[in-house]
């Protein structure tokens, strides 16, 4: 048997050596258009900060290496550049030489991957903007920075990849400003999680500018000037990084079926409209794990997985991939961003029904040092409290608490099973009901009817016209920080006596920091005849939001062509 | 509705908060012989170190802030000493005044919890010798601590509160002694994962005597001589952390069910033999989760949701408790150790069906820095591939795929699902296939029948005859550094080009380092018609547990009166 792989980083590579080790005797060929396969994809931003030391750590195999292990004819600088389905040939071109010679193969497996989406906009490409997906682009922007030593960049684009950039180059002692099309950053994240995430990058000195969008480029002088929706600013450099696009062409000139997005469209053993042509990673269409509805979430995790799942077909062993629930990680300086499944904005676009809760839980035992709180935000199915996505903002063990969701998620647990889950409690790691936990049985409250809640953008449009009591159960202490207009003050441990003061037969909205101890004041409310609602996630989460929209946040433009006030 | 409570921690606690929240209006007595309630129980080790300065940290709620919050009546120093079902009454004693009283009930919640056991050793009790288990001994250590300051301490019992008290005086400045009587530290772990634990906390200055049980103790002058099996060891003090028993006598008195170990017996609904009475916590006999036999876990996460069990069920909420899986983990200095489910030695025990796997990864991507392995010991059963138990040694990360596994585990997961879990990763956070989704394949490659293991306890039984050949496939600088007797060495990257050096029709038994290098070999020799099979967990766990052994490991006695050879 002779498969023939095109592309040779994460679902490529991972094919050619599960293929190996299912048939000693195959013919395996991998070609790899660039000079390097199987290098570290999402290592790339930590060579530019520094964090990583040694450019060859980013690769994971050599052709040389990969070869004595596996024993695999790898083909680097040999690009692809016809498929002929009914011939099953492959036309190869080597650029080095420029010669092009054919391939024939019993099963081709396509591992394109993906390229950096370039907007067609004025003044692109220019060699001060960059993008980052391949060795080539990290050692490109790295001598750059180490050559010109910038003290200004632009990362147009406020993904994953933008974020993790931000960060390096602030390392760097660049200083950065991030622009997003969108309200806000880390798109996977709704935007009420993700304002903990502006809040914190403007505390590092990073400046966040949102709803924006890059207009034009051009140079004066040695200085770049980028103009966006609401004003110009300069910069010595930027990086691009507004997503991917499946690199897709190829496969659609062989006439391999692709969806509008340009992704191939494969089935659960990874198999193309032609059956000996597989197709895996960051070019296929995917079947969401959670909606079912086909969709595009480009992850290595997935690829890995993909890759072993063609090559298991390949060999004739049972396998099947069962989709992917987008769950992703994000570091940035010391706060943890991650997610997993379903978030609310996707629900909503797709109509599906869910309820949302917002908990906010200690890393670990509060009296054991070091601690701090996560933000979590989970989304359920409203009558059978499914689990149907989660994502987690804050510090240490917010990885674990995602990968503890993401197996939930996967195993189509409950918010009544989230209560169960016994997980490993010790001071420096939980607490004895850790914070998944936590989610479960606030949710498990709420459909059991003992609690019912209301959410940061429901307070605006709560009466201010004495109908409805508003009350802010918090301590003097915290009361004097700040509170929401129209909130009367009862603090929860003077509650049962000053109840006289709360107006009887009308709903009563209450609120405290985190919205455990507004839980507690319901209860007492409830237990007295109030009917009562509590704000999910407090005063916290409802400042985190109402502060990140307050103009007054936003630092100015250097140059502004547009008043302000225009800029939200 | 009159519910008293007997035991204010953990589970008491947790009951009397639930009930309060599910009804306000109940009148809810909480019961407490000792000065706190609601204590950090977990955390005393870690006061006693420094790493929790404020003894004040310790208690989580105090009398009078449980009783603002939630209108119980708290009454501390109140033991109560007896019970009678048939009447609905308590007999408290105030310790105070001595005086007794009675109180009635509707319903009767039992958290006594329980109690170190102090065996019944000449020359105990000892004033130099402690147990820990409350504040006041808390307290009392660190007095005497600080006090005397002792320079050597034996610690005698090696479970989680005997390592980490052992942690706790090391930062202390004393120099301590783990004297255990089972063959390796930390119970809930198989001996082979714990030789890593001894390893560690060897390196970290600390003694660990293995088999060793105390048989006598006594003072000369200000010296404590402890006699051990092997030998007799001197100190300036002693911890006994040989386990706890539960506090039931009061419970036995009453006439409520306890089985032999003393365990008060109940049902999914934390009943008693007497309706209504519940308990819940370190007294009680839970059902495991995985064997499904009765048994004895006292664990603080359990304890917890027991607590708000009996208050659900009380306030004629739906709820059960469906088991305990032992969920368990410990931080001593920088290494973690970490457990769930069924482990070796208990299926061996109760005849459970099972396979092991031994897996070696790292806890984030190699090429981010800071990465350290982790040590990952699987039971599986046998067709199914469900996963019945794991064990974890290492350093960052353990947590997390501890939890992971222990989700699996009660979602009932299969080794096949572990390959399909989909964890969130970045370099820092981990690999692309993360150590869970690792476990999940090498099982599925067990079962599909790609790879045949073998453990290291077979090692030294393989015929040294010539029948069979025994292969070591690292490289020759691994190689240099130690290798097992009788294995001829191939480095794996030469290997197909030196098959002829392997006879053909014998089976080979194949090793490298970790495990992972020696199964591509198996698949290489499988692919040119031998049969072989894979030291599962390689040399490092081999050497590892054959070094625990070596009698030149252990350090001298300063008095020995048994030859040191009878000592293992």
């Amino acid at each position: 048997m002779k498969v023939v792989i095109i592309g040779g980083v994460a679902g490529g590579a991972s094919a050619a050596a599960r293929l190996r080790r299912l048939d000693e005797q195959a013919q395996i060929v991998l070609l790899e258009r660039g000079e390097y396969i199987s290098f570290a994809n999402c290592g790339l931003p930590y060579y530019i900060g520094g964090e990583i030391r040694d450019p060859s750590a980013l690769t994971l195999q050599t052709p040389e290496s990969f070869h004595a292990r596996f024993h695999i004819d790898v083909r680097v600088n040999s690009e692809a550049v016809a498929i002929d389905p009914a011939a099953k040939t492959v036309q190869v071109r080597n650029a080095a030489t420029g010669e092009t010679y054919q391939e024939t193969y019993d099963k081709l497996i396509l591992s394109p991957g993906a390229r950096p989406v370039v907007p067609p906009i004025e003044g692109l490409p220019n060699g001060r903007i960059f993008t980052l997906r391949t060795i080539p682009d990290t050692l490109e922007i790295k001598a750059y920075i180490q050559k010109r030593r910038p003290k200004t960049a632009v990362v147009i684009g406020g993904g994953y990849i933008g974020v993790e950039m931000a960060e390096n180059l602030t390392k760097e002692g660049v200083s950065v400003t991030i622009v997003e099309r969108i309200d806000h950053l880390i798109g996977p994240l709704d935007y009420d999680m993700a304002c903990d995430v502006h809040r914190y990058l403007r505390e590092q000195g990073i400046r966040v500018l949102l709803k924006e969008e890059l207009k034009a480029v051009r140079k004066e002088g040695e200085t770049l000037i980028l103009t966006l929706t609401g004003g110009e600013i300069e910069a010595d450099m930027a990086i691009l990084s507004v997503g991917v696009t499946p690199d897709t062409d190829l496969a659609k000139k062989a006439g391999i079926a692709v969806n509008q997005r340009g992704c191939i469209v494969v089935n659960e053993q990874m198999q193309t409209s032609f059956k000996d042509i597989y197709a895996v990673g960051d070019a296929v269409q995917i079947t969401d794990f959670v909606t079912e509805k086909k969709g595009y979430v480009p992850l290595a995790g997935p690829a890995n997985r993909q890759g072993r799942i063609a090559a298991d077909h390949i060999c004739n062993r049972e396998s099947a991939y069962h989709g992917t629930q987008g769950s992703s990680i994000l570091k940035v300086f010391d706060m943890t961003v991650a997610c997993t499944g379903l978030n609310e904005h996707t629900a909503r676009t797709l109509g599906i029904p869910y309820e949302k809760v917002f908990t906010y839980s200690p890393s670990h035992a509060g009296y054991y040092p070091g601690g701090k709180n996560m933000s979590i935000k989970t989304l359920y199915a409203p009558r059978t409290g499914r689990i149907l996505g989660a994502q987690i903002v804050g510090f240490d063990g917010v990885d674990k608490r995602c990968d503890v969701l993401a197996t939930a998620i996967r195993s189509k647990l409950t918010a009544f099973d989230l209560t169960e889950l016994e997980l490993c409690y010790a001071p420096p790691f939980s607490s004895a009901k850790d914070p998944v936990n936590m989610v479960g049985f606030v949710i498990e409250n709420t459909l059991a009817g003992l609690v019912k809640n209301f959410h940061w953008h429901d307070v605006a449009s709560l009466p201010r016209d004495g109908s409805v009591t508003l009350l802010d159960v918090r301590t003097q202490a915290e009361r004097a920080k700040g509170h929401i207009e129209g909130f009367v003050h009862i603090p929860l441990d003077e509650l049962r006596d000053r109840l006289s003061e709360v107006p009887a037969g009308k709903p009563v909205f209450v609120h405290c920091h985190s919205g455990l101890r507004s839980y507690l004041a319901c209860r007492i409310l409830s237990g007295n005849g109030y009917d009562c609602y509590n704000l999910s996630g407090g005063y916290r989460l409802y400042e985190s939001v109402t502060k990140d929209r307050a103009v007054e946040d936003y630092p100015c433009y250097e140059r502004p062509i547009q008043p302000l006030g225009t800029v939200r």
